[in-house]
């Protein structure tokens, strides 16, 4: 566990450190867009459709609405719903059929989403080496949108529900999930993480925010991010090894925040050097209440995002069918 | 089949006629907002993995973009995705994590999406009965929004590939697909379609407009319809019959257009009486090649739409897992 | 002055006893869209020429930014900018021409704002008497859109002080300006209103908010309507008998609010009845002061929005030359 | 006249050779953001009282709607609006009062718009020699944006009508008009171009093509610059030299397009280097018609666009008072 107020030079000196051990620029073709999903192939797959025993599907999106959970001044918009058609007497009377209609405008990265590998950036480069200045206000992302992730990311999920695990309704704030609570979680619920898995962990927070309404708490605001559990840089090494594909969390950024400046050294290598997508804003509670009582820790993982050109990320209802 | 331009009086005719037999209001709880995915349990999810054979997962979303495929002055707005943050020389001499964020504003129903059971009514009425007015500009949908569609939408999929059956490239426009040729295509195809199953339903028109970039004849445009080919109104006892708990097709509005005004009798009947989502814009030439070479048709579907509250459609991304 | 929580009844009887005296429906064609514009014609406009003295030009719109005036939860979305396109040095290198470009999207109510005849009803009816159901999602306003105000809305223009007058930085909670305190006002000014002027009324409330940062104290949350200071109900037969063409203030709903639900009996005898378009959250401070100096409280004012199509409102940047 | 199609080097030229002699930056404060609109003070706006004569307003603001005036695949968003609030029969009986309410969405410089000073670049600086990426995704233009020109932008006005001085509709495609048909138009108009005065240039084509319906030959689509008449480069000198603060055009861009890459001469060397605004998509008709029929050429103008903060541009409804 990590709980500190980080520097700027102290997370540099983190992810110089590590980007070595877990850079997979070589690994696979580096400019295909995929990173990490080149680990998901039809395999695995099957490995999936295997932990499917029960038939019973949890979505794990939170409902698009406009009030939560950015809060104000976070600088991302929540989900905006408009009508642009509607059902009127005129219309019933005309004999035509009547519909309604809508739109949606919204922060890609407000609600629940994978972050594309383009959504961050280490020594000017994203996953592959690739400039970050091929992200352009013109076209989005030009190598590393969420395209390719959208086309692949079904697979073999497990949850790791630190939470529960550790008897809390939420786990303390600025909590790092280190390697050992994260292999402890994995032992005690008797679950084994392999190549190719998309790996949810549980804080809590999500579901606490909502019964508690402090979103100020949850998200960054301006440039105060908060002080929030999550998955700690000194996981990495542990995830890299059992191969996860992908990390999600029920919090606002995966990894755990410590307050003071914008640093994130779990984003820089997980999607700078991993090529891992990382996935935010998931609603994990529903989900661990039924893997509890069936004592079952995978699940069949549907968790394709919308495909946008040039995405840098990619709003997602993802599914689990235990 | 069924090929001519309609009359307001005619299709009034139809759906007087098929509403009773076709009518679902009372077979299930009328305002649970689930309509024929009421069909869908863990049973039937059962059965959709075992229609999980090789593991290959083909993505059925058409890539969100601006230019089409709504054609200009369809009254649709095409997805914009505009950038919000971009990495900058300054921001990586800050030392602090560097960024790029985007925003996403669309029509609803502008690319791959499911009609929510508020899309359309009749009589004054949408599903179950209820008022058409629930649906307002302040909240959407008050009744019969996207959400429980997205909660429930995974289950066993076949496909019934039409235009390959009949050998075209793509269905001649404003083509109806009977009864009849469903049946047919089906059984060629040596698939069987169960309770519960969601159809796609392959016309080849949208894999063809890409190609020919005819998209002014794809949608509608203003209060001119297009002629295209699709499922016509006259297949919808089979397809109640089979228990189909939602029809998707590669077109822009599952049914078959047949120019003139706005009439959309599948869409009344479809939506409002017996309460199945429809799915439109599906991309399904890749899926149909993968289904012939293995010639296997049905497989896992997980369609499940953004949960948008108050929506009277969600954008998705499906993914089929043969 | 009137300072009182008001019940859905009281609101409705002031409606109905001053509509008749108040109603301009049939004083000019009910349809023209123009309402008491039309007391603003060229010889209107030389009268606001002579009270153009020293050329002094202040623009009294607040600017659109994305945190404020709205408060979270208002319902209304504050402007939000973003860009599309940015200068880039492979721009550059191309050696053609290199541009930065932006996108808008806003509540057309949100920052400084006219109300178009057909943003408040009373009685099923607009201003004209024309039914409410002539405002659709589709269309937008059918009749009594913001198009003719914008094409007429210069005038002479003139301030009252009422906040200076009475010596405080701002008007108290839920104060009511009624007509002595506006006669008052004028005459300890000097300055005579005269038929088609445009009439802006200082309460303090705009700059007093943006010092102090109490939004939420300043716009409607939800349905909870703040005690904010306005134009008293009674004031109306007063600047309808001098002939005022449309009266803006620096609060948020020109009128006196006193909590409670959402009651606007101001917005409906002066929108519906007396086609008068109010403006909101206007900048006032600096225009007072300049006016103070100058010992000249009236202007020149061009106030006119911006055209859109089918708008109940319209966002403007209003000027006044003294 | 230049009528050629202009190759990027001759551009550069072009450019090279006139910036020295037209360069603003050491005339004024070179980061006040106001360029050219230092020459608008009181005296010139009494100027601008004096040619108000009949009191004649005439609002130059092309309609806001979503098909035009940019074609489809341009790059830029026609205004979208959109209703968040409808009048509802449960509204009307609620007793409380009952609203429309609604949004607007749309590339800034989609409709009537000034070009900001940060809009255009060249050299890698933009007005004021201050870096161009002081313009950021995250807070737009930091230097030069809309803001400053919103705060001054009334003065004397002078319109231009070329194309009825040489007694046509519309000028010839990718026409340039050049200093000597400037001054011969204005010399039999019998007008007098005085420091600081906006100056209008009508090329009739704005409403040429709103009755043909040509837009694809408006406007800029993706890489396709259009052949359209406009202000030619050489005529920048004489501009310079009659101190006019400001030109807007009947057409998309100003300048002259003569088809080919994006090359922008003027835009450089106006915005970038004299620090005069531009203003685009102007509806001249109505005005040439008045200022014809009155004999008058010089008018008050209020052109002060919407503050947007980090603006590049600002939407604006002009107005013309003669």
């Amino acid at each position: 566990m990590t709980d500190v107020r980080r520097e700027t030079g102290e997370k540099e000196r983190l992810v110089s450190e590590l980007a070595p051990r877990l850079c997979n620029w070589d690994r696979w073709k580096p400019d295909d867009g995929v990173g990490a999903l080149n680990l998901v192939d039809e395999g695995k797959r099957l490995e999936g459709r295997e932990a499917i025993r029960s038939g019973v599907a949890i979505s794990l999106g939170f409902e698009l609405q406009d009030g939560v959970p950015q809060p104000p001044g976070s600088g991302r918009l929540n989900p905006q719903h408009v009508m642009t058609e509607l059902p009127t007497a005129a219309a019933f009377e005309s004999g035509e059929s009547v519909f309604a209609d809508d739109m949606l405008i919204m922060a890609v990265h407000a609600a629940t989403h994978w972050d594309a590998l383009s959504h961050c950036f280490h020594g000017g480069a994203m996953y592959g080496g690739i400039s970050a200045y091929e992200v352009t206000a013109t076209d989005g992302a030009a190598h590393n949108d969420i395209v390719p992730v959208a086309r692949r990311l079904v697979t073999r999920g497990v949850l790791a529900d630190v939470a529960r695990h550790r008897g809390v309704e939420v786990l303390p704030s600025g909590h790092g999930i280190g390697p050992d609570e994260l292999a402890d979680t994995l032992a005690a619920q008797g679950v084994e993480v392999r190549p190719g898995d998309a790996l949810l962990v549980r804080t809590g927070l999500l579901g606490a925010t909502v019964r508690s309404g402090a979103w100020t708490e949850f998200a960054q605001c301006g440039e105060q991010v908060p002080n929030t559990p999550g998955v700690g840089v000194d996981a990495l090494p542990l995830i890299h090894e059992l191969g996860v594909c992908a990390i999600a969390c029920d919090n606002w950024a995966v990894e755990q925040l410590t307050g003071g400046g914008p640093l994130f050294p779990v984003h820089e290598l997980a999607l700078v050097y991993m090529g891992m997508p990382l996935g935010e804003n998931f609603e994990l509670d529903a989900l661990a209440d039924a893997c509890a009582a069936a004592g079952q820790w995978d699940f069949f993982f549907a968790g394709q995002p919308l495909p946008i050109r040039g995405g840098v990320g990619g709003p997602v209802n993802p599914m689990a069918v235990l």
